[in-house]
């Protein structure tokens, strides 16, 4: 099923690829009449028309007489280039005006300027890539951290799109058999074997599931790991973000309630972005702000990857510390004994309590490397960074949460001897929904919503 | 004579060329070793060292066995470039992230950070351009109007050096005769012919001073033409600002002193940058704060090249109006009459006024259009639009100014038969000032001072 989407997918379309301000901006034309429009304005030893693709092209950019500026061009062909289309690319100096005027000059010619992200949609129309891997051109674009690249390289080098499109072409071969029997409903035949139906579709379950649940890593790779720092009032919170942190990024005094609202700190750990968040300490209190900000306190434990409860003395209970905040079974907590320096030969009681307990001086220094070194293992890197695929976008979890299900009830029709017409339906969505992923199956609002996200020039 | 200008000009530099944030950031090598290095991390279809020059190629930048981003690369061999050397010119995605990765990769493997303005200083001192040439790709990337961008680009493609390096190689040919002539100062002998020298001299004054003269309008139109807005307190001054800034860019009031502090407006007429300064109005004030508004008032109307003396009727005087302020010859004023529409049948008196004067109404907008084509009519922008050679470098103008001092100089001595040695030292004092212009003189101090205001990359 190909594309509905169409909007002027046949004009010439222009844009700048860098922001303006640098030493040379790149701007970017695509589209059947690039190369010849280029030549219009463009003087250089020859026409870019009689040159061969993948060259570099010295020259001046024209408005009649007057030069705008001396540029170099690089020139790529159809299909040899991003877009599928001719490319030229012309690297400007950097001149917010100069960028303007040859913009304005190609727009005098009847070039449209380029929508977000609409060099990457032809890309993906003209079959350079699926949705999946246009996707993940603009996470390579937002990487801030090795394992968010990687996760983003992963699917754009389409690991994931070949995965799925293999099993999703077995289902529909298996499909069309299924919707054969019922072309001879009455004679009771059954074109489909179901026994390797069973299989094909527990296997997909197995394979669909497995991508579904690598979305918290992905998401947590992909926008940082939430690190909620949390405790009972002056047990120095602040104090160890500002660790992280490498410098006073919170205010920190001996008066409890100092931190009022949440602060954050960002830091990359292994290739690993973590956001630290230091909260106000949970206590009982009748100032309005302090309520407020133990209110943003809840919030900051609702969204944690990790918690670090952080405690002066091990006979604390998380419970009233966390002012009733039970963890979830997806979060992971550390309790951490603060200010070990004050009691250096009192040994930490570890009974009685579920969560790894680390001793640390957030003073001295002392404990916080393998504070880091918990923090690092609880995140498991080792997916990503072997290259295996993880999922990081919602739009493709919720496809492939919606697939799950429409394959459990598949599975369960199947058991229960259910008749073809029913089973064909449930296995059409799958289909569906696999297809939305990859982009077999899309619409322009999906396509508009995706490359909206984009930045302009890409 | 050749720059003694050397800091490690022979190893191999890297830096991006545009900011990152954009769809795609251009990282610039450049350097005997930018190919060979290259070739270690980048994987595409051949090694870059087997290409032919001026292509583009398609591939992956590798650490190891970790692909960090797919590039396209644009190689440049020696002396094909821009600084002369071998270039490589990495485009990767645009995430800081990959940026800072693939540059460290170069790093690692003995590559150096350029500094400011590096990539243009090895082209100066690879004789791809003189040093005037150079200072203009700073004034081009920074341009932001028509003007400035025209004044920089006529200096970028040399018409300027061409027709000083003529007239001082013409002064060097004749001092080198001149010096001759002590070499036999016993005998009493001239190979400098005096009428020819005398007509050298004469010319090259000419020029010099003409050059010089264009510094004036140059500047303006490199920085912006400064049109102080001026007059009595509550005459409508913000009033006619918010015109020409096309929003509520001062505050207004019918309060007299309501704008205390200087306030400014860039825009662009005609391709020509102005900078409307909207001033505390005049008037005799005990408060401290008004006071020190007057004074930054003063200071505005000091720097203007052309003044809107403001007023609401024809009997006013300029020096009362403007404190005691008198223009400059240099200064172009303007007496612009205000609020016409609330006297419409009255003629306006133009006897006893030496500027031209202009009918407004900042209110109803009647006699803007006028104001505006007498505004463009002040700046002369024929010339620097005609391509002609307009000086906007302080620095050249200084130089200028000093060969015209030696000229005259030497045109006296010459008048007045002094001996060949003192004329000939005055020469050399030409000779020396037009060489630090275009480079042929020039120190270690002098390019440094040049380059570190370029930016990162160029």
């Amino acid at each position: 099923m190909i594309s509905s989407y169409i909007a002027n997918d046949n004009d010439t379309i222009i844009a700048p690829a860098t922001p303006a301000g640098g030493a040379i901006c790149v701007i970017r034309l695509s589209g059947a009449k690039a190369i010849e429009l280029c030549d219009k304005v463009f003087h250089g030893r020859k026409a870019l028309k009689d040159a061969v693709a993948a060259t570099l092209h010295y020259g001046f950019i024209k408005d009649g007489d007057e030069v705008i500026d001396d540029v170099v061009i690089g020139l790529f062909r159809s299909p040899h280039s991003y877009t599928g289309e001719d490319v030229v690319e012309i690297s400007s100096h950097g001149s917010r005006y100069i960028v303007e005027r040859i913009i304005s000059l190609f727009r005098d010619m009847g070039v449209r300027m380029a929508e977000a992200g609409e060099f990457t949609r032809r890309a993906f129309l003209a079959g350079r890539m699926d949705l999946s891997q246009a996707e993940a051109v603009a996470d390579i674009i937002a990487a801030d951290s090795r394992a968010s690249l990687t996760v983003a390289a992963t699917q754009m080098r389409g690991a994931y799109s070949a995965e799925l499109q293999e099993l999703r072409d077995k289902l529909l071969h298996i499909t069309s058999l299924l919707e054969l029997e019922l072309d001879f409903s009455e004679e009771d035949v059954e074109f489909a074997d179901r026994t390797q139906l069973a299989e094909l579709l527990n296997t997909l379950h197995d394979k669909v599931s497995s991508l579904a649940r690598t979305f918290a890593l992905g998401n947590a790779l992909k926008h940082g790991v939430v690190v909620a720092i949390a405790g009972r009032p002056n047990v120095g919170k602040s104090t160890l973000l500002n660790i992280f942190a490498g410098e006073e990024r919170a205010m920190v005094s001996d008066i409890a309630g100092t931190t009022r609202d949440t602060i954050e700190s960002i830091c990359n750990i292994d290739g690993v972005t973590y956001r630290f968040i230091d909260t106000a300490g949970m206590h009982a209190t009748s100032d309005r702000l302090e309520k407020m900000g133990i209110e943003r306190t809840e919030q900051a434990l609702r969204k944690a990857h990790i918690i670090l409860w952080v405690c002066e003395n091990d006979v604390c209970n998380i419970i009233s510390d966390l002012d009733g905040f039970i963890p979830n079974n997806e979060q992971k907590v550390f309790r951490i004994i603060n200010k070990i320096d004050l009691n250096p030969n009192k040994p930490i009681e570890l009974q009685n309590c579920p969560y790894p307990t680390l001793g640390i001086s957030a003073k001295t220094g002392e404990g916080i490397s393998t504070l880091i070194d918990n923090l690092s293992a609880a995140v498991d890197t080792s997916t990503a960074f072997n290259g295996d695929v993880i999922v990081s976008n919602q739009r493709h979890y919720e496809a492939l949460h919606q697939a799950e299900n429409s394959l459990s009830s598949a599975i369960t029709a199947l058991k229960n001897n259910t008749s073809a017409d029913l089973m064909s339906e449930d296995i059409r969505q799958v289909i569906y929904h696999l297809g939305t992923i990859t982009g077999e199956i899309t619409s322009e609002d999906i396509l508009k919503n995706i490359f909206s996200k984009f930045c302009i020039g890409k």
